[in-house]
């Protein structure tokens, strides 16, 4: 019984999600915004990766940022000195930013900016390699990282993730030297879990892999204008 | 409306959960199990941790294991090798194993073997910072293990784990050489969310702190058994 409630609740839950996650997204293409959902366990480097991604691409692309922590302003502080604008949501206990909190989050792009603006939207999830993989945002494409530190098995014990993923970064290469790893062997079971997501190695450190990944950035970017041209938006109703 | 839903049935779900980790803990007390509960990121070390423990440890307890993982038996399969019971979880779309998922564990504890041969219970909880805080399984006391890797403001960021363990371990204190990280300033805001947790910096790689975290899981084991001596359990109605 109680299970039958839980399931049943669930694909509720995850129906009303996916419904506003398509309601963020018609918004999104009608301002002209490709939208990155980016995740992560706690500590594999989301915030210092967005860090050098605004560093370098707000010279060409006009950017903003959801940023989403349980509690604390820490990573949106820190991100804030690139003079973007940065949305903070506090999600409290959740585990994961749900469509209706990244909703608020753009009525705050639209009160204080003209969105029309904007060419990119990163948003930073909760540090969680589980829950967020099930609860689009509005995104238009999903980045996941998962750091050398973490292990080589980690795609085939946390599969939604990976299987979710259309952009998979291997973080801090810098510490191979240091660990029992091996990043062909991180590559290949991520390949075993989804064979089409692009796979980046990088170091925020030293640099690797970082023009591979601005380069990705900027390809979503113009895929979803000429996408957008291709396929115009109706006006939305709110 | 969706909200109210959300927060009702939040509430029957962890008030459920209690109930059943309640019975799992009665049942655990009737057989003179000392149950420590395992939590952290994905990749922080838990299943080496258990692998050094049982290596140790079992000379002198009579151990058990209970392995949380969404999929696949990959540890369970390394910990068999230390010859003891392991019994294997796959929680499937679910961050997290509940109190029902531990007493099937439980169930299959008592159908193999003589439950009350055994001194101490292992809980490998899926790899999650978040969610696995949430929900009590019958554990005596809660583990939480946070890598050098992760950064030290993850106790601010994640505080509900931090404030609910009663043991944190610091563990890759071997890679702190190669990182800008400082175990101190971890150990400080740890202590911020919680000013009682017994703070260990580890190290599976190099041995630092494993004598002191074997001394602490043998005092827990002690603890209870005098608590029990104490309190005699009532035997149980199923």
């Amino acid at each position: 019984m109680h299970q039958t409630v839980d399931v049943a609740l669930g694909i509720n839950l995850l129906h009303a999600n996916q419904a506003g996650a398509d309601h963020n997204r018609s918004h999104l293409d009608e301002w002209g915004i490709t939208c990155l959902n980016i995740m992560s366990s706690p500590g594999a480097g989301k915030t210092v990766l967005l860090e050098r991604t605004l560093a370098t691409l707000s010279r060409d692309l006009a950017i903003a940022v959801i940023e989403g922590d349980m509690t604390t302003e820490l990573d949106a502080e820190r991100l804030r000195q690139y003079g973007v604008p940065v949305i903070a949501i506090n999600t409290g206990r959740s585990c994961h930013l749900d469509s209706k909190m990244v909703a608020g989050g753009l009525h705050q792009l639209e009160h204080n900016h003209d969105p029309s603006t904007f060419d990119l939207l990163l948003v930073e999830n909760v540090g969680n390699l589980v829950c967020p993989a099930e609860f689009e945002v509005g995104e238009h494409a999903k980045v996941a990282l998962l750091s050398v530190t973490e292990g080589a098995d980690k795609p085939l014990k946390y599969p939604v993730m990976f299987q979710e993923a259309d952009c998979l970064l291997i973080t801090k290469t810098d510490l191979v030297p240091y660990l029992d790893v091996d990043v062909e062997q991180i590559a290949a079971n991520v390949r075993q879990m989804n064979p089409d997501a692009t796979i980046i190695p990088v170091s925020a450190k030293t640099g690797e892999g970082l023009e591979t990944w601005f380069a990705w950035v900027k390809g979503q970017v113009a895929a979803q204008a000429v996408s957008r041209a291709s396929y115009p938006v109706v006006a939305l109703q709110a």
